[in-house]
């Protein structure tokens, strides 16, 4: 390692990030203190990113932290929680420890201010590792009000935000298997794969709107299975209405069975929307709340209960497909 | 990866540590919800350990577990807070799957109940990469009763639970340092380097009996000073004071000079003993409350107020030293 030793990154870079947090004692303790309010609960969540799975080798370090800090993001959103704050554990690797270490900050400054965080606690080490990112986050919730996945209702339609399978095209374009030429598809699956946008507003909006969330971090049909399997229903998902970018749609076009494209697109990971069950009487105050933060939100599905828990139905023009697989799993 | 897959590995073996936190939603959900009662904070802290750098290559994988999740619970007993709860966002390497899955759900398992804690969260990967623990645990703590680093008055006495460098002797003897053949000291410092105890209970016990407190991860020196620093005051340490086992005292025999040689024992990482910053009017009070939970405290110096903040006197047969190195730097 060269430049500043450990204390003094800590202290004078990554100590900074904590302002606005007196509970993180400027990163100075053996941890941080956290208030809620009264009625408030906590949500937490935990994931890691490793260099070269999770994000490619050579990736702009201040682009796979703010990753690293928008899957967990996506989590709270998901839980229809408040981000406030977060713990970064970090593996540095021997090489290339300027960069990463300058990166890392300007990261997670871009990233605070965006999303009203603070950095609260974690720690670093030097490591023969790739470059380990792990991140606790840390949302409020008025209790009682936090969405769960398990908690949908028979007959609720199944509503996605945004749109899906860009971020498997960017990783497709980055690793050649989409070799489009067209460069505003490029600029935009790129930057959905590399840089996903929590949904947060809309997490939040949707508390006492929707009946049950979860973030499609590993494709649609895994996680609407998911959904499905811990509210003890089934799923019917309409492949057709997907919701899909210009990008996803000029990609599609070029396929040439556009029925398996759309499967395809359907068990791509890392889009990060949220995919919630919701009643169908609530369903219009959804739309116009989502609208208003500029996101769309598309009915793809309902869920039914047959008894079936979990079993998961693929609708494409009326007729049933048997996907072969729901989506990507990170082991 | 053999075996069990990541989901079915989650949910038959670390979904059933979640028992008794409703809130984790059996692993099921994207995050835990974690309550807190009335005038309750929470404590947050994150370490990880990395195999190679924080314990040996070829550690019983339980071992490895319990030491990642000890040293966690070792700062929120420096902090006052009694702990329920923890995320583990694990990376795990190709080899050796089976021994480690398997290690870390025995090493949780014991730990959970020796500690009364539950898994609420995290992650798991498999790639390229070290086997590396990264621990989020949480802790209650009655509103503003948290012991901190930055407390401390001047004229309080420094005292130290249990006794100090037996870890890094145990480190020693792993590394054919300390070739000594007694057993016994071998077995006591190999306890103590692999399977630390963190003072949960005199963390407790401390709140309201001490000013403030630091658990001793990095050597008696480098805390006393960090405490010293946070707090504006100097450290004064007297070294013939400094607690020291059977086994410490049979090393110290064995040394030429044995000034040097407490100087050593006393910048030795891993004991994760704790340092408590205590008035005189409630140092008794102290001491017997950690006589109860069976745990010795010695005084072993004083904070003073000379303008010089977080300045260290090393005091040895009422001379002063003048330390090289004050501790053990992760990085």
């Amino acid at each position: 390692m060269s430049g500043l030793g450990e204390f003094e990154y800590i202290r004078s870079k990554l100590a900074p990030l904590t302002d606005g947090a007196p509970g993180a004692a400027g990163l100075r303790d053996d941890g941080a203190i956290v208030e809620l309010g009264p009625g408030e609960q906590l949500a937490v969540t935990a994931d890691t990113l490793i260099e070269g799975r999770h994000f490619l080798k050579g990736e702009d370090p201040a682009i796979a932290t703010r990753r690293a800090l928008r899957t967990n993001l996506s989590d709270l959103a998901a839980m229809g929680a408040k981000p406030f704050g977060y713990t970064a554990s970090i593996v540095w690797p021997k090489d290339d420890y300027e960069a990463r270490a300058t990166g890392f900050v300007e990261g997670l400054k871009a990233d605070q201010d965006i999303f009203g965080i603070r950095l609260i606690g974690g720690d670093t080490t030097s490591a023969n590792a790739p470059w380990t990112l792990s991140i606790a986050a840390f949302g409020r919730i008025p209790t009682g009000q936090s969405l769960r996945r398990g908690r949908a209702q028979a007959g609720d339609l199944l509503a996605v935000t945004g749109t899906l399978g860009d971020a498997g095209l960017g990783l497709d374009h980055l690793t050649g298997d989409w070799p489009t030429q067209n460069q505003a598809y490029i600029e935009f699956v790129l930057q959905r794969f590399r840089l996903p946008q929590p949904r947060i507003a809309v997490g939040l909006a949707a508390r006492g709107g929707a009946n049950a969330a979860i973030d499609i971090s590993d494709g649609l049909l895994s996680e609407a299975h998911h959904l499905a399997r811990e509210s003890g229903l089934q799923a019917q998902i309409d492949l057709e209405a997907m919701p899909l970018s210009a990008a996803a749609s000029g990609w599609l076009a070029e396929q040439a069975d556009p029925t398996a494209a759309r499967l395809d697109l359907a068990t791509r990971g890392d889009d990060y929307e949220l995919l919630f069950a919701v009643p169908e009487d609530t369903s219009d105050l959804l739309v116009t709340r989502c609208k208003r933060f500029g996101v769309p939100l598309t009915f793809i599905g309902r869920l039914t209960d047959n008894g079936l828990s979990g079993a998961l139905q693929v609708l494409s023009e009326g007729k049933r497909l048997k996907p072969s697989r729901l989506g990507f799993t990170q082991f």
